[in-house]
């Protein structure tokens, strides 16, 4: 057992389509390990004997921690061959639920790559839940409030085009609207299911010291009223107002990021997560 | 084993975060079974006993795949118990990498949940990427490309904004400009470095079907000239033509989903995958 604090460790994610998934699993290890040095190496589309063993002879250089994501029964039994022949660590991380599935109904599954990118309905209806969060970011046009899945509401700095983005990744058309006291509410907002909205709100001190960060970031003063902390609370009054009048969802997003309030949101709406479903049966859901 | 042809599956994810890796899992697993019916539930900031075992015993009652990404030793050995006792399939993601790199490194995991989403400054850098490819989206602002990581370039319907979109979430700043043929070329373009910069293209059929259907799908009448084929030719003589002079990268998007494209844009511009990265030391890397 070494203990190194310069310990440098080498992740290879290989995959027969794009290592979406292999590489979340690297990300996620390595954000538990805060004080060593990660190298994250993606040999992506590996979806023949030869490219793969060129790939675990690189890992096997870098004495890497193999993650894959192979399907080809073939490819999957040259890697443990491999692995194993040469005391490579490897972990095989389709092969469990796969294998479970089969053993419970008895049917094979397609073996096809990038199974999970089939340009099918699906996909494309994200690609228009993608394109519609441009399209209705930031009260660009109040129409799109009465076709979205969800409408965000927020003041500044509460991650709303982010957050619309992150949701559109997931199938759902998503518009939003910037909250500022004295503003003109589009009529629309009236209008919708108040199901559908999320109020986003934040701790005063936060938003101060965000927006400071913000005004320095564009070589600003920071001291202005945007970051003014009594102008923050009367900005986050008049939202939380609204939002008991339109009865909506409330979601402080002080401590949450992105995925945590994406998350949240999901589950307060009883919303399920679409994304990249690449059955045909799931397509009927929504 | 059994072998009904109207099975129905049930995924429990656990996590004690927003649940993405092993969501991701489930749905590439769900895409190797297109004649199986899924269920996909999933219970997110499950950080204490009493929650893990509420969502198990639910599991158990769906007679469910769980798929966990549990960090805290306790929950994990809680899930493993319980699972084992009630013969409930349970797949622990995190442990065999996790392990892996304190056997080799002897330094602990933090084992703080939620890790990977640590409001950190590369998590800001992303939210930043994020509204900037909202603000450079669709050559709204040519100033957008010479402080862009990447820009794209394409006619329409090749999946500029998508693309931004799911590239931004990877920590790169995208502009993209949409190619029509007599339209004016933004000067700063040729300022650009060509390494920086993706033509995208696509095969003149697959783009008449695509915008016969968007038009179709907007109730117009699909044989307009936005579709006809030989149109669609000059748009991509041009676009290649420009592609051509300024040097850069070529992708052909035909059969490419968003995720395989992101993925070979990465490999040809040399890009590393900087999304999610919890950890200090990958932060030093861009």
């Amino acid at each position: 057992m070494a203990s190194d604090s310069t310990e440098l460790v080498t992740f290879f994610v290989i995959s027969d389509s794009a290592g979406e998934t292999a590489t979340k699993l690297a990300q996620a290890t390595m954000a538990q390990y805060p004080s060593v040095e990660f190298n994250l190496f993606r040999r992506t589309f590996v979806t023949d004997k030869e490219t793969l063993l060129n790939a675990l002879n690189d890992a096997l250089t870098e004495q890497a921690i193999v993650l894959h994501t192979l399907i080809n029964q073939e490819l999957i039994d040259t890697a443990r061959t491999f692995c194993d022949e040469n005391e490579l660590f490897s972990f095989d991380i389709m092969t469990p639920p796969v294998a479970e599935i089969e053993r419970r109904t008895g049917i094979q599954p397609t073996r096809q790559p990038g199974a999970l990118h089939l340009l099918n309905e699906n996909y494309f209806k994200r690609i228009k839940a993608m394109e519609f969060a441009v399209k209705y970011d930031d009260g660009k046009d109040p129409r799109g409030f009465l076709e979205a899945d969800v409408v965000l509401l927020g003041v500044s700095r509460t991650s709303k085009t982010p957050l619309s983005l992150f949701l559109a990744n997931k199938n759902l058309k998503v518009a939003n609207l910037p909250l500022i006291p004295q503003a003109h509410i589009p009529k629309q907002l009236w209008e919708v299911d108040p199901k559908k909205i999320v109020g986003l709100t934040n701790d005063p001190d936060i938003l101060n010291s965000i927006r400071k960060e913000r005004m320095r970031s564009y070589g600003l003063n920071p001291d202005t009223a945007y970051s003014d902390i009594e102008k923050i609370r009367a900005e986050l009054d008049f939202a939380n107002d609204l939002y008991q009048k339109l009865g909506c969802v409330v979601i402080n997003v002080a401590s949450l990021s992105i995925e945590e309030t994406a998350s949240l949101i999901l589950n307060a709406l009883e919303l399920e997560d679409h994304s990249y479903y690449g059955t045909e049966s799931s397509e009927t859901s929504d």
